[in-house]
């Protein structure tokens, strides 16, 4: 109920704010205005006061860009959204690009569009709010047009926003050493190492996730994400940091480096015009706002680019941070074996569970385990049509599971020590038709595969995103979305440079920890999601290559009831069987009898397939 | 014995040949001459008077640069002639690297250790001998070192080699558009209409396999590849081709479009200077010469780059050409097969069979073929250790097949109409060791793979290349090279832009022929490959999406005895039982009686293999 007044609500509105955008636009005398998803730190998650293209357009995904013409406005979404953003966007006001689809333009395409027979054309954005590389896209795109990329000073959503939240500023606290794995002085003693290596002089760092992971502390200024909002400058021989010390909890300020300054939040850009005044910078385009990068060019500072060096040294987590991580998983992995088994113990006694019953009584035996934090995403739990929604936002009070649905439950949370992220998908009732039990079993069949496999030293998640969905091609089935994302130790639930789809160049390697979660998905008829965390480790033996391989960190086991066991391979059907003895060993000792008992059965293996295959 | 002689005298020489050089070298002031493998062309086989690279390296792999300092010099072999750069090349004078080994530079490290403590460096090279591309490589990865880049006007190699051989000028003839499938009149209006949609005016065509397409001639200028040395500029209204006007048939000449005016190949660069003076080139850096780069710049001309328009046309056959591609490889494949059965015979009887005699043996097969019209590419004829060579360049005529070895033939033919590449690797002898069995199972199982696998449009070949290379990689196994390259319609072997390789980020689409050819190799051990060429068809059925799949052009069996059958899946097997029907179908009708009684053995799966998976 709430969320569809609410939707409603925000409809209505929308004319109101778009005509107050076009009003200021006017003042700049801008043709367009870019509204992107990101916001000065280039979250992805947003502060509630930051989150400006869901209150101009509705649209509360966690990607996609809004762009605002004098008359008319674009809304873009990608395929996990489609359905979501239809249900969001008063489309009398704002058109829906569903990115990916014949007819519906990219960003730039619906950019050019606006701007024929406009000449010349202003595009406005807030350079605060795009990386470097997305204005280099556009700037590449747009380079033989009438358009020019005009960077406003100030965000143009901000004033117009009357009844903004205030900015969330939680207190922070300090991870310990035992927990982080390595000290915060050790890790700024690394990334001063590698500007020598760079020939470069002083690094900006502008992601909150960086901040976090460089100086091991936490906090609560955004949801799910267990970060701060600052910035950091890190030079050769010393650091700033730039937040409110007022909120740093004593015990973190006392551990902080004594290279490491603590300057306010707004003196950033006067100190970062200082050290660009006179010397280089390295900047990563990918990771950096284009607000800063100007900022240096505007001081006459070079710059170098290249890759993060925080990204990668945060990627390969330690074995302090794996075992948090493991313990983390663990946890997570008895919370979704428990509400499965309370669910069926539900259904089995005739009481009704909606979707959102699910996700309360989930998330309560989450909030059961030690160290628990939090959530690391939104709750998705969809049955029936409303589980092809691949990221369904809000799960419905009045949706009751029926028999003969699908069920897809896509969970994490935040433990102090590790993140978690993981999917099942379940048949409600007994009966499975073949038509679920064929694309559970390619989805199925498409997981294994990924994780049982072995792979060279320099192998990257492009090639291990064609070999995941080899299964399910087969079958003519696939789904929009890539195959895996890298995952923060008790940090972002999405993370990189590691992942597997279709654009990950980057070789996967030990220490690294990447989502596998292939599916499919069918509006009206329903999803289908398998998701494990994994960890790349060594499977070297006698060769000269570096061989890697995968080792879960998850443990939940699959449906039965929607297995084609006579469709698994040897080689699959062994990687489950073992993969059902660890489930068995580590979370059946720690659950009660009853709930034992259910994970005893669910982890059964029926003697027909061991025989036919 | 020829070759070894070669190769002694070759070496003999080389210490002379580089002091001639330096000698050069010194006039110009250069610190060190970079001699790419190519020529003018961008050849990847190239006309003998072109051949620089192994005129003063000794070294005659198909790709390969050569680094020529003042006291020291390198060569830089990939993973496919390791082994062939140790024998041929003289390690008294010239440093061997094996790229992508550890401790081997690349072409720019050794570069910059030449560089070291010498400033400024200056690096000679022949700019019409190196692609934009890899200027722009060279560029970026030396950008911040005492290195600069000094293109030499004419080829510092040139004047030194006094005997080298006179340029080939055979005579040029038109291909039937029965056969072309498309008039030239036609291709040129294509790609002037490109030329509109680019908002270009000319293009500037400088790689033979494009001319030779685009005019439908074809020449024997080079070995292997059926073209003719030429330039063409194609303007929007006009079209020039620059090449020695007597040498073109007159039927060819009578059939040209009224469009194209023909100039002396001298010509090339006074007239691309005129165009260039007013209009706008479009360039592909992959494709384009630095020199004819250069020449446009130094004439205030513009530049637009983009992908070559004439590379996609090329890639994707017309019904006509696809035609002639499945005849030209049945013809070959028979020539296999022919050559197989003779080799069976011969072994069976007790006759001996050299590396040599065999070559020499499929050859005539292939010759008494109809249309044949010569070699795609020197055979590979390699016995035991000499298999695990990946471009093994000459037959040995003493090296005698002996029982146990594994015995690899890479060979390929050009009919009027069509190209062919296929490998089969053979035991000789009845008995297969365990290991022999696994290895060349797990190859047939990567082959088989990829073979049966549909892809929804858009998928690139690096996906495509995980997918085959993941049965290897579950036994610890890999090969250096990529999985496959296109092939020309009685064209270049290997063309652009579809392909199966790390590097491939080019969709496979419906029309493209594709070689797929996973392998493995181990020094002294030997090597196994298995290819064959694959059509992109459409698959699609009832989906919105479309599907794609793979058709075989060659039918050639597999080794049985090599085969470990217990490991193949049912859908591996099913693929194999179509796949031999089909050789049966369409090479057996064309056999003698002896022949295609040895095809139909050759062609049996054991029963005991159908009733276990």
């Amino acid at each position: 109920m709430t969320a569809v007044s609410n939707s409603q609500a925000q409809k209505a509105a929308t004319g109101q704010k778009l005509q107050a955008l076009r009003e200021a636009m006017a003042l700049h005398q801008l043709d367009a205005y870019l509204i992107p998803s990101a916001d000065e730190h280039i979250n992805e998650y947003l502060p509630e006061n930051k989150q400006r293209r869901a209150w101009i357009s509705g649209f509360t995904g966690s990607a996609g860009d809004c762009l605002i013409g004098t008359s008319e406005a674009w809304v873009f979404a990608d395929s996990r959204y489609y359905e979501q953003v239809e249900t969001e966007v008063d489309a009398a006001h704002i058109h829906i690009s569903k990115l990916g689809l014949e007819g519906h333009p990219s960003v730039t395409e619906a950019i050019k569009q606006m701007a024929e027979n406009l000449e010349p054309f202003r595009l406005g954005f807030d350079p605060f709010t795009l990386s470097v590389q997305q204005f280099q896209g556009f700037q590449k795109a747009l380079k033989e047009t009438a358009v020019t990329l005009v960077p406003v000073t100030g965000n143009l959503i901000d004033p117009l926003w009357q009844d903004a939240p205030a900015a969330t500023l939680s207190e922070v606290f300090a991870l310990p050493d035992s927990v982080s794995g390595q000290s915060s002085a050790e890790k700024i003693a690394a990334v001063q190492a590698k500007l020598k290596t760079l020939k470069a002089d002083f690094l900006p760092v502008t992601k909150l996730d960086q901040i976090a992971w460089l100086f091991n502390w936490r906090g609560q200024d955004i949801p799910y994400n267990p970060v701060f909002t600052a910035y950091a400058l890190i030079a050769q021989n010393n650091a700033y940091l730039f937040m409110e010390a007022s909120r740093i909890q004593p015990a973190a300020l006392q551990a902080l480096s004594n290279q490491v300054e603590i300057q306010p939040y707004e003196q950033y850009a006067a100190i970062l015009k200082t050290l660009a005044a006179e010397q280089t910078a390295l900047i990563d385009p990918k990771h950096t706002t284009c607000g800063t990068f100007t900022l240096i060019q505007a001081h006459n500072g070079q710059i170098k680019e290249a890759e993060h060096p925080i990204e990668r040294m945060k990627a390969i987590k330690n074995p302090l941070e794996i075992a948090g991580m493991k313990a983390a998983n663990l946890k997570a992995s008895r919370g979704k074996i428990r509400a499965w088994a309370w669910l069926d113990q539900q259904i089995s006694t005739g009481k009704p569970v909606t979707e959102e019953s699910f996700k309360n009584a989930i998330e309560a035996f989450y909030a059961e385990e030690d160290g628990f934090f939090g959530l690391s995403f939104n709750t998705i739990s969809g049955a029936g049509a409303n589980a092809s929604i691949v990221h369904y936002g809000t799960p419905n009070p009045h949706k009751t599971l029926e028999a003969g649905e699908l069920f897809l439950i896509d969970s994490g949370c935040q433990f102090i020590g590790g993140t978690t992220d993981d999917t099942r998908t379940l048949l409600i009732g007994q009966q499975a038709t073949p038509t679920q039990q064929l694309r559970y079993t390619a989805v199925l069949q498409a997981h294994i595969n990924c994780a049982m496999q072995r792979f060279p030293k320099g192998t990257d998640g492009i090639r291990l995103d064609g070999i995941t969905r080899a299964a399910l091609w087969q079958h003519g089935l696939d789904y929009g979305h890539g195959t895996g994302h890298g995952v923060g130790a008790f940090l972002n639930v999405h993370e990189g440079p590691n992942g597997i789809h279709k654009m990950a160049h980057q070789p996967l390697e030990p220490g690294m920890i990447t989502s596998v979660e292939p599916g499919f998905y069918e509006p009206g008829w329903g999803g289908i999601r398998l998701e494990n965390l994994y960890l790349t480790v060594d499977r070297t033996t006698d060769t000269d290559t570096d061989w890697y391989g995968f080792e879960s960190l998850t443990y939940i086991p699959f449906d039965q009831k929607l297995i084609d066991w006579q469709a698994l391979s040897r080689p699959q059907l062994d990687w489950l069987s073992e993969y059902y003895q660890q489930i068995l060993n580590q979370i059946g000792p720690t659950l009660s009898g009853e709930e034992a008992a259910w994970l005893q059965a669910a982890c059964q293996i029926p003697k027909a397939a061991n025989a036919s295959n």
